[in-house]
């Protein structure tokens, strides 16, 4: 393990933090809120602290793929700890676990909050909780390769693999760093263009910014204690369209973009089946909700917005889909753990390895039938490798498991099993609402310390893919060599 | 497909259930019931249809693993439509999809009832039930070839390849006609131990021998309301130590009784992980639920009654562990998953596939640490092929998927969640009992035709380890080449 180099890519990440926290802080200078100082305070402190770490370049330069996930998952880790010191500091929320939850479930894109009411809080600290999400949706390393080291470290190609999801780090251009910059441009402009939009319907400016951060990172932090609920048809409408653009692979807006072929963005097989489930779902959902068929159009607006938060694991709500009936939630849960599209900012399994372990698992069956022909698994045409349906089998393997034990673990403070099952699927799949205690209207606060710890890892390891943070807590990972 | 062959087989298999039923006929006619005379009639024509089909010598003796598995299938399905007749026809059960979906749960070895009370069955009835588990737990096609058919037919392997649970068939002994031989052996003397134990202890002569074919089976269909409540503790003690014997892989059972190392017996790997599941949960489940320490016995002798039962799938209760803790309840859920050893007549995935799971899963992790260490997965010294353990993922996978199906068309019944994803637990791995309306004092009555159809098909893919049911419904499994 080089620690030279953890050290100095930490000292980066601390730096970039106390440069991020000085916007809620102009927040609250806009609304003259005192809570902007403990924002500044914080802020210097990661600056000071930060400059220090990386006064000193590291003279070894190795750097493997055991290096580039252990430094991401402490990145992560590192920037929750000083994330949630201003919203503890400046009052709005009292323990200090709370705060990590919340800034855990920020910069992971999770969204599940402890708040009873967040409408209490000060407009730094909302504007913190969501911008969070749009710090974690792309990826901290990722934005630092993107705009801040000068030139391809080769730790680049390592430190992409480790934050970024899906089962394979596609390199839309051959230089990692012009990979990171085009998909920090396409997420920066699909947000802004969200945010016009939202404006246009009608939206406060205060709003429309939390709002469009929320959704570019699909995260799903409200700023109302009724989510999404109370605003207007035009404005939820919008919503859904940007919580399921954002959950779409982004090579498929590259291709838009720039290929000259354009029509192969829209064959992209992950993409297709993305939007064959979502909107099976609502059609399915559809059908068990609605009672009066004068209503339909109602029923699939609120549907869709549902599903498209579920599914993209936003975790915005119009709706109680707490009080649907039980085929509506179990479609709710199953998509949870389908997750969005591998390349996008949205967690859960991904569209992309559901196809994969379908594949597998039918050509297996194929076997019994023609023992002796031999086949490989295709997708978008080209074989997918023997180690990568490995890798995609062991990848869920490892995550039933660490799921598995979250849940018994959490089963100790003896909530329901509905509520402790969803609780660690929202946050594992970094959803933010579970159903039941955990459902839209409810929150995590009512948990025992021992049981936000667990979900807070469960966030982590959701939106780093499992393999940082199991890593982490390998010795093995640690020894010099 | 050999339909010739198929025939044959089937003719085999009904003329065998024909035999077979002449023994409730027998408890009939000791205990005065005329229901008997339902048994005789069915079995009767069971033996003339049977006799049919089985004239006529298949021409084609060509045999493949798809013939195999399809075989298979249609066995259980046509032992089941003509088990299930008696209890219809007698009056004790008065729906016939009912009586279907008891026989079905009897022969998977199950135990899942859909009556209210079974103490006003007739002894014909109970006994038949009991029995059906007997007749399931260690296979009917491996039971024709141990005892029926003259000679190894090529098909040998094929059928029991299909038939027998576990990742991979071990012969004991070279030949696969002798293997059944042994087998059954085992498990016949192992019965008949029981129930000398069961008699010494105090119970009823008809109660030792349901109770000792329905243990053996791993089953669970009680002949009391209150399942094994009643009975006194040396019962419960006996039932408990055998269930779990029951639960071990008959490889063991075999070293121990014919080789020379006797000590080789212990060390095989699944066993020990078996046995230490089973302590690790009663311990958990015991710290969860004692109250008094005083009572640690009692609630160490009940625990491990439970554990026992549902880890071996079998689903006898002596207490409603419907009212246990969450934590406590959890485990169940979480056990029912694993089920007992490959190689027993115990149901669930298997604890050889979660090994062979969770190995490779850790072979993936060290990936990441050392890329360029080639690592084979080891299982009692010896390696696991590379098909073997993509079987097992590819099965994983398709288990899941089963399961997932299966619990969004039962949830159309509106039960809670619980329930609903209970009711599969408890039906796809073999066990009987789930939780909430399906726990140990409800049954399955109130589900609607279309989830007892379901449960009914999970109760056979469960048994039969998913694919010769899957590969019944590929129309590609049926072509003629």
């Amino acid at each position: 393990m080089n620690f030279g180099i953890i050290r100095y890519i930490l000292g980066l990440v601390v730096d970039l933090e106390g440069v991020l926290l000085l916007f809620p802080g102009l927040v609250a200078y806009l609304y003259h809120e005192k809570e902007g100082y403990s924002f500044l305070l914080v802020s210097i402190v990661c600056l000071i602290l930060g400059t220090i770490s990386i006064i000193k370049k590291p003279k070894d330069r190795e750097f493997y793929s055991k290096e580039g996930f252990v430094v991401v998952a402490l990145s992560w880790v590192v920037l929750s700890i000083f994330g949630a010191l201003p919203m503890y500091l400046c009052g709005d929320i009292e323990q200090y676990i709370d705060a990590l939850f919340e800034t855990v479930s920020g910069f992971t894109t999770t969204g599940a909050s402890i708040a009873d009411n967040v409408e209490i809080f000060s407009h730094a600290t909302n504007f913190w909780r969501c911008f969070t999400h749009w710090i974690g949706g792309m990826g901290v390393l990722v934005f630092i390769l993107a705009i801040i080291t000068p030139s391809n470290g080769g730790y680049s190609m390592h430190l992409m693999k480790a934050e970024s999801p899906g089962p394979s780090v596609s390199k839309i251009v051959p230089r990692i760093k012009d990979t990171a910059k085009i998909l920090y441009k396409i997420y920066f402009f699909m947000t802004l263009a969200q945010m016009v939009c939202l404006l246009i319907a009608g939206m406060p400016l205060f709003d429309a910014i939390c709002t469009a951060v929320g959704t570019a990172g699909t995260g799903g932090f409200g700023i109302k204690a009724d989510s999404m609920a109370s605003y207007n048809a035009a404005i939820q409408i919008i919503v859904t369209v940007f919580m399921i653009l954002f959950g779409v692979n982004f090579n498929a807006y590259y291709i838009l973009l720039k290929a000259k072929e354009k029509k192969a963005a829209f064959e992209i097989e992950e993409v297709r089946v993305y939007f064959l489930i979502i909107f099976m779902s609502i059609a399915l959902i559809t059908i068990n909700i609605c009672n009066d068929v004068k209503n339909i159009g109602y029923t699939i607006r609120h549907t869709a917005f549902q599903v498209g938060s579920i599914i993209t694991t936003t975790g915005f709500a119009t709706k109680d889909f707490n009080t649907w009936p039980q085929l509506s939630r179990a479609i709710l849960v199953l998509i949870m753990f389908v997750g969005a599209c591998a390349g996008s900012t949205g967690g859960g399994m991904k569209v992309s390895r559901l196809i994969i372990l379908i594949k597998s698992a039918k050509r297996e069956i194929s076997y019994f039938i023609h023992p002796r022909c031999i086949k490989t698994i295709k997708m978008d045409g080209k074989t997918v490798e023997k180690e990568q349906v490995r890798d995609v089998h062991a990848f869920f393997v490892t995550y039933v498991m660490i799921f598995v034990g979250s849940v018994l673990i959490v089963s100790l403070d003896n909530f329901d099993a509905v509520t402790n099952f969803t609780s660690v699927a929202a946050t594992f799949n970094n959803i933010g609402p579970g159903l039941n205690v955990v459902g839209p209207t409810g929150n995590f606060a009512q948990f025992s310390v021992l049981s936000k710890i667990v979900l807070m890892l469960d966030m982590l390891a959701g939106r780093l893919e499992i393999y940082p943070m199991l890593l982490l807590f390998m010795p093995k990972a640690w020894t010099r060599n």
